[in-house]
């Protein structure tokens, strides 16, 4: 069978993974598939680092021209960025009816739906497994393996640089500055760590993620975005006492207000699947009808676990095996009514410094019961040093709610702030249960 | 376009929940995977029990005859067993050229090749997400999504029954009769709990995972088996004190000696992945040289958790997805030398009644000493009243060694034995690192 002819624009730490493993496992790849998968073309930034190239596979200086060339057949994009470069690019090699695989889930956040159309109106094929966590086969999952289910929920760790601080921080106590630090020297964060740890990444994975869970249009703006700079390690020792973990989710679900789509710091109980899911590793959970309830643990990152998933969808173009970009015509992705924030329902986990006199808790306790709002679980004690803040006149009080809603919990809140029993602000982290 | 018409033989609980979602999920499905899917026939042994048919579905008393009805595109066999109609009749589909969806493991096990090599033959195709852990798209993962890699491991837990049972007794310090007959009780076991309980069911699915994992022939007969009938509370309270649980697992693995199988209790250290896997669940790890780990847990039985693997298979087919029913060509699958369980490496739980006199645990650590074996750690106390047997002379000791060989340590522990410091036959339970 004549050879599927790639073409691989971006060389960095995923684009390397991918073109050392086409070259090396090409015989290994091509008995799994039945057909021989050739790199034929290359381009990336800086022809002297790209090394070696394969012996049939030219060089490019511009990958739109690559995009375009007439004798590739597969057009991997893994540059990055959802304009510039990547965008026009990708445009290119839809537009000339090539199929492209991309790891880019900033591209698809802000551009799937009309790449999808246009993938569609060239007979061109678009496949991303590998633009959300890593080598998860999540994707193919959701769009292929649950076509049978109503998904009522997708939630997961989406990005290894926030659960590697969260973890450290859990493990040794430490603050997040010293963690994110860690991080960085590690290579687990960039040197600018805003898009990770202010929950954005997140936010592009979980739009894609919500689009094949629920048929719906992307709506990366519809997106309620929280990073995890807000939590300390009192608030994880307080989540370990109670039973809980902090986890940075992505959560995306269908509500009778319509679909939630949510990121931020979350309680998750130990014992559950999520809960158990250390350093750089993600998850994606799905809640549907049939299935009940399904989860995925791996590599969210690293060139060979993402080069993973951009082979799995080179294979599946291989093996002639052609679906919709987003399982379904791009066109009939509908834009879901957004359910607001203010309406979400859940358990809350409420931390207050407290000041230390008689009566304190007791008038706490009665704003939150006039709003109908009730406790599984209430910690007054000083479990660190930099809990203990009787000298200031303050004690730290930690609360658990059973379900409410966002808007009351936070009017509650206001209303215990103006009467004047507690100092700072409150800290508040949903609970999200499993 | 035209609908995919489907036939489906077979109407217990797996086949009820795929008609009944078949029928009333219609649309949404035709939505998801761009055409309608009908169902135009259905067989099953008492027609008095089949209740009310779809409008279009014609009734037929003999399957065989269902599989060869001109007017169907996909034939579902969810009777089972691998002999009688169940064969007859996939056989048949395959013969005139239909597509077969079928969660039938033992038909699988037993003539899978004959039966791939027949489907490419007649340019049929044959899915059977649903004959492996019932909801968790492992056959999907491992086919498709993790062509890229080099399997190293395929292992999990893939017996609802045994994994009930062994949760159960963990939690209960309970014994092995108590909880089989709860799990009777609820339905989770067969009256006849063999095929489960002796690891048969495990072996089944184990041998379908290690063909797709490995490109291997599928070869049953290589499999070591044994059951969860001889793990005891004793055993269940001592990994716990040691930091471990006990689980049935199905591992499939490269060595140095050829491709091991094995299904047996195993011991997994807490916290990983598939120690948190408690009651019916089920769980799938893969250990592969590009994505490094990944675990997918999920219902692995239950009517319409099986019936979202049926239709994840039929969905494929309505999106007109045709892969080869193990991914490459069946005349490709090459026998793989089997690794005989003699040569298995790894740590082992050992737990001895030893006699209760000086110089009983020298005897003993002297002559694993000598063949070399090494202890992660030794444990000698009465955990629990069942424990103690000081009255009779004797001390129950548990072992957990470092890594080393079956034929090793089996011949450690045989000379141990005739040395006469141990009462009764050891207990001797393997350790599984994640």
């Amino acid at each position: 069978m004549s050879p599927l002819r790639v073409g691989i624009a971006g060389l960095g730490t995923v684009g390397g993974a991918v073109l050392r493993r086409l070259t090396t496992d090409a015989a290994a790849l091509a008995i799994r598939t039945g057909r021989p998968v050739e790199v034929v073309g290359v381009s990336a930034r800086d022809r002297a680092k790209a090394g070696t190239l394969p012996d049939r596979a030219e060089w490019f200086d511009d990958a739109v021209a690559l995009a375009r060339a007439p004798d590739i057949d597969v057009f991997v994009e893994l540059i990055g960025g959802h304009e510039g470069v990547a965008r026009d690019a990708v445009e290119a090699a839809i537009a000339s009816g090539k199929s492209v695989v991309t790891a880019n889930k900033a591209l698809l956040a802000h551009h799937g739906m009309a790449l999808a159309a246009a993938a569609e109106a060239h007979g061109a094929s678009l496949s991303f497994e590998a633009a959300v966590a890593g080598g998860i086969p999540a994707i193919k999952v959701l769009r292929e393996a649950l076509s049978g289910n109503a998904v009522d929920r997708v939630y997961g760790i989406l990005n290894g640089t926030c659960n590697y601080i969260l973890t450290r921080m859990e493990a040794e106590g430490l603050g997040f500055d010293a963690c994110l630090a860690e991080a960085q020297r590690l290579g687990y964060a960039e040197a600018d760590p805003t898009f990770d740890i202010d929950g954005h990444d997140t936010a592009h994975k979980l739009a894609i993620l919500a689009t094949l869970a629920f048929g719906t249009a992307i709506d990366l703006d519809a997106i309620h975005v929280e990073g995890i700079r807000s939590i300390t390690s009192d608030d994880l020792a307080a989540a370990d006492d109670l039973g809980y973990r902090v986890k940075l989710l992505g959560v995306a679900q269908r509500t009778r207000h319509g679909i939630e789509t949510r990121v931020h710091p979350t309680m998750v109980a130990k014992g559950t699947a999520l809960a158990e899911v250390k350093g750089v590793t993600n998850a994606v959970a799905v809640n549907a009808d049939a299935v009940a309830e399904l989860t995925l643990v791996g590599p969210g990152a690293g060139g060979d676990a993402t080069a993973s998933a951009v082979l799995g969808d080179i294979a599946d173009l291989a093996r002639g095996s052609r679906v919709l970009p987003f399982g379904r015509p791009a066109d009939s992705l509908e834009r879901a009514p957004r359910a607001p924030m203010q309406r979400h329902e859940g358990g809350y986990y409420v931390r207050l410094s407290v000041k230390d006199r008689p009566g304190s808790i007791a008038a706490i306790a009665t704003r939150m019961a006039a709003a109908d709002i009730s406790f599984e679980s209430i910690m007054q004690r000083q479990p660190a040093a930099s809990l203990r803040s009787s000298a200031s006149g303050h004690v730290p009080v930690v609360l658990i709610t059973h379900a409410t809603s966002e808007v009351t919990i936070r009017e509650a809140l206001d209303a215990v702030e103006a009467g004047g029993t507690i100092a700072g602000k409150p800290q508040l982290i949903r609970i999200e249960r499993g």
